[in-house]
């Protein structure tokens, strides 16, 4: 059985059922929490009951998400994604120990995926059949993934810069795409009037307080890849927030549960070019919109909308906060190949960077271990993968040839 | 424990040692199968055995697999990809029942995976340090991958046209990447001169015996997850034939252990503009080379090395041999995407159009079950991808706008 019992607004305190279409406060527009019953769900969802269980997807975690008994998981097989124990990227970084999380093994490539499946379940269960969000790209095509495969018709907004691998995904996968003259934050307006007006079901991350239940799988996942033992640093790169807030709401879960033991720090890791998240966290003060100047465009979020789930995070975790260049960033991808084997976008690298500099600035210790997660797959933007690797050797076809321009 | 025992020519039927790095019969050129003792291994490689197994990857068949009892399996996690089933899009096609296997959600996104990771076990086996081979782009990023993630060189040949999401792959991983003026018959004969020069280790799978024998364990997989029911059909697509004939090698190692009572017929799908192994099965006749006129650069392969394993397999299995254009490709990607939210390269997709061809002449009947393997993922090619599903709808930051847009 699953154990949610109610939603609950992190400003106010207000309580109210966990209605499958629930967005934003109903009292005063605060986010919304999904509660559940942990004294019952400690009793029931132990190590065990996971350890004999075959499903290797996010929904091995069922009875810690807002589910119905009888739900029937969406089509696409979400989660289940490998960790890699990376020896030789750690030693480069500084770390004692460093795991990789490959979330760019998801069905679309990202992350996103996990937030999007639960969308799905929740827009059939209330008995919607079109479904919209506005995304700087894999929350869009998560989305138009997971509703093509279940049969539902998705609508969904992207900024002007999103790159060509995402768009045609969307296109592929048959959703109508509305590519909006603006910014983020443009497409992010038009797509609350276009929600509110035809009636859609609402998957924005930053409203719908479900998304952050879907992503927490990743935590869980993390912990039982790790035989329950938890890493000293969770790493993971900043846009909207909803990602940091989930992984550790699911840390959080877990704990409340006593399937582990103690809690991780974040670091949160931002784009020095738009990290209006890791400003407010280090002012302590409230966040003031920045400016979108970084290639790593998943995370270029200027003006996220509810930012205070992350903020509360990090500070809960006793976590820390680092900006990084474009440079490090491309820097952070031809590491994460290299020596990992791993093909990350520019976002799902960040976080690799923010590691290498909390290592040298003496927030993490050497002697700590850390995950890191990568939150999409390189291949959604080529273009900035050619930009942190170079270009190939053009050779005609002889060897002679090829034997001078590889002693060059 | 393993039960390799020899490598046999499929020409001349010489037997010799299955050494690591083997490449074409020493005696008369032909190619060399690895072969097993299937009396003794039919004894412990049981349905129970693999029942009980956790590893989800494609080491979980290495009874079957020729690798030494104390291998170590390399870092990335190959193989454990999804077989969807996929009712809608069986129905647009006509058929009883459809699954699809999403090959693309390997590490480096293609089924090539499967192949390198056996080729970076027998490399480390045989005491190389450096590894080659000349692809049309899957092959090539699957081993640079892998190469990395084991700390191993590698020396890639790819022709000119393979397009950017493969090639970015390559550089991230650290690969030294030979773009050679020519096709892809160019780049082969080329890394053939360079390996015998420096001593690579050779992955060509055209030469390498020990690559189908990775790649089998798709059927495997298939074979496992459908609980030892054998479809009618396997539809796979064809470039230069290695993957079909590892395809039927797995169906047949299974069988001969007795874990599957009948095997499926192989549909083999060429485009249209490249058939050359479709035409030599038609005709009965030796292989003639072909022009590479598709847009499906994965099995654009005109001059297939050594297509006998293949032409093989498709007449053992009792198969058929259908060709699509690149308008039904591109129409395939469509399907896939909108009924299965599964996003294809075009050869990925290619036999889903060869499957559709084939209901409608009558060869697979609307009774028949099939299997099809999505070999690559859709991101490896975002412009075909635009190029299938259409440009996204340009719209000011205004609903007023929208709606008048949305009903033109």
């Amino acid at each position: 059985m699953t154990y949610v019992s109610s939603a609950v607004c992190i400003v106010c305190g207000h309580e109210i059922p966990p209605a499958a279409d629930l967005t934003l406060c109903p009292r005063c527009g605060g986010l919304l929490d999904i509660h559940y019953d942990y004294r019952q769900a400690r009793r029931h969802f132990t190590r065990e009951l996971l350890a004999a269980r075959t499903d290797a997807s996010m929904w091995r975690y069922r009875e810690l998400l807002p589910v119905a008994e009888n739900f029937t998981p969406p089509p696409l097989r979400v989660g289940g994604t490998p960790l890699y124990d990376c020896p030789r990227l750690g030693a480069e970084l500084g770390l004692k120990r460093l795991w990789v999380k490959d979330e760019g093994l998801n069905p679309t490539a990202s992350m996103k995926d996990r937030a999007s499946a639960m969308a799905v379940v929740k827009a059939v269960e209330g008995g919607y059949s079109q479904i919209a969000c506005a995304s700087t790209g894999n929350a869009a095509s998560s989305l138009a993934g997971a509703a093509a495969a279940m049969g539902l018709r998705s609508y969904i907004f992207v900024p002007q810069r999103a790159p060509l691998g995402k768009i045609a995904q969307l296109l592929i996968f048959g959703a109508q795409v509305m590519r909006v003259q603006g910014d983020y934050q443009d497409a992010f307006r038009l797509s609350a009037q276009a929600i509110s007006h035809w009636g859609w079901y609402n998957r924005n991350a930053a409203i719908n307080p479900y998304m952050l239940e879907g992503k927490k799988t990743v935590a869980m996942e993390i912990a039982e890849q790790l035989q329950w033992q938890v890493p000293d640093w969770l790493a993971v790169s900043v846009g909207d927030g909803c990602t940091i807030a989930g992984v550790w709401k699911g840390f959080l879960d877990l704990y409340q549960c006593g399937l582990i033991h103690r809690l991780p720090k974040l670091l949160s890791v931002q784009a020095a070019g738009c990290c209006p998240i890791n400003a407010a966290f280090s002012a302590g003060g409230p966040l003031i919109p920045q400016e979108e100047n970084t290639l790593a465009d998943s995370i270029a979020v200027g003006h996220p909308r509810n930012p205070d789930k992350a903020l509360q995070a990090i500070a809960a975790s006793q976590g820390a906060a680092v900006n990084v260049t474009d440079e490090e960033i491309l820097a952070a991808m031809r590491l994460l190949g290299r020596l990992a084997g791993v093909f990350a976008e520019p976002a799902g690298a960040a976080a690799i960077a923010g590691l290498r500099k909390a290592v040298q600035n003496g927030i993490v210790s050497p002697q700590d271990t850390a995950v890191h997660i990568v939150t999409g797959n390189g291949l959604k933007d080529p273009a900035n993968g050619i930009q942190a690797a170079g270009e190939p050797l053009d050779v005609p076809p002889d060897l002679e040839q090829l034997q001078k321009k590889l002693q060059a």
